[in-house]
């Protein structure tokens, strides 16, 4: 595969990208964690969800999106989604010689920081590959690890549907065998899930805590640019946000989680 | 976790692993491939096989050798043991801000580059990951992937069994399944697996050709230096070999890869 060389300077943006919104809670957590770094953001919405994607569709997206970010000039690409991470990230990252950072391994360390009875909600592509249960218990074999695939999180969060009544019985469908386990901890094993929040926290009790991995994928990315040198000691640019599908559905969907109407472009990943 | 400062010098080691001879078939690709680097072979013979151990074991090995890499100065680990990599490099990878290459993703590029019916040996625990099968079908899921864990191979290996009848007897019984499948290609699963190649090829009918996944390891780990700037232009100084077993035992085996009697050191890890 041949690629425009990797871009090796601070100045350099990181590249985040995702099916779709879920990668923004990834953003808000570079913004909070390395608020000096400008990002280009990818949603695909064109093609979400991935989650009920073959492995082959998810790689070969994974492909594209990342030559993309490539000819952007990106210095690291953070796959701020669980699905392309759980099946690809190996495979991309021995096609790219670049630092690629996935969310399944730092989410799986930090779960096992936080609770004993893990339950993790995910894609069925995500459950299905058994990444998150692997991982945890390669980390620590003494808790114990549930999975639930949720085909139907995705689209709703895209559709913005978050406090429909329809998303609550959905929500509580998939809850169901995990609240039977006693799970002490949730993991959000999607990126799209802590927007929903609100809804999962009214079904679980209170003593259920609930994890994002986005803190610990963004402290991991911050890792590797130390190691890089590549970190930017220069205020950030604003960040770029581009999608494949409608750029007005993601302005408008995106809007509740950024506190203002991002500017987006559509783009075309092979010209 | 905290770890000493990566080295960021070309002319720093690259360090390689493996539970005992098998990354020396990645060690001599080293040599071909990249003649100029310097090596610190580690092989943990006092733990030996890693193929039946469990994936919390085989990540706390991982940990203890990456961290006494970067004692020892390594810019960059190859992990040339399939069954670490095959169930905890994602993890030492979020864990350790450094380039570190597994065998999994390029012997999956590599294979179906080279067959449409591929049969894969590899330890136990590498079979039971199933990482070969969802890495080779990821790439092309066109191609049919069979693969068979071979508990024995290792330590008939290790104890310089090869030409053993033994051992001939015991890599019948394990090609039979695949030779049923009328297999077009086999992987070497396991770095140790070359040095049965006479065996396994006077077993095997002339059109099955023999994958050995080191030469796309070492290009990969080329791809790396080239994309940190890290390639080494000066000669390399010759390999350090490290063990955590017998030295003598070492130096005897590893002796007819090496057409020499390596000098070897017994260091220990967690001092």
């Amino acid at each position: 595969m041949s690629n425009p060389p990797i871009a090796k300077s601070p100045s350099a943006c990181i590249g985040v990208f995702d099916s779709g919104v879920g990668g923004l809670t990834v953003l808000n957590q570079l913004y909070q964690q390395l608020p000096n770094e400008s990002i280009i953001y990818f949603g695909d919405t064109a093609r979400v969800p991935y989650g009920t994607r073959s492995p082959a569709e998810i790689l070969q997206f994974g492909r594209e999106i990342i030559s993309w970010m490539l000819q952007q000039q990106a210095k690291m690409v953070i796959m701020a989604c669980n699905t392309s991470s759980a099946i690809v990230l190996d495979i991309v990252q021995a096609e790219f010689p670049m630092p690629i950072v996935g969310t399944i391994a730092p989410g799986a360390i930090a779960a096992t920081k936080l609770g004993r009875r893990i339950g993790v909600i995910a894609t069925p592509a995500t459950a299905a590959s058994n990444a998150y249960k692997r991982a945890i218990l390669a980390v620590d074999p003494s808790v114990e690890v549930w999975q639930v695939g949720c085909p139907e999180f995705v689209p709703l969060i895209e559709q913005n549907r978050i406090y429909d009544p329809y998303t609550t019985e959905v929500a509580k469908g998939y809850l169901e065998p995990l609240l039977e386990r006693n799970i002490d901890t949730l993991v959000y094993g999607c990126t799209h899930y802590p927007h929903l929040a609100p809804i999962l926290r009214s079904l679980l009790p209170p003593t259920v805590q609930l994890l994002d991995p986005a803190f610990a994928v963004v402290e991991t990315a911050g890792d590797w640019l130390k190691f890089l040198g590549l970190a930017n000691p220069q205020p950030s640019l604003p960040t770029r946000f581009c999608v494949s599908g409608c750029p007005q559905d993601f302005a408008q969907s995106a809007r509740q989680w950024l506190n203002c109407i991002p500017s987006v472009e559509k783009v075309c990943l092979t010209p």
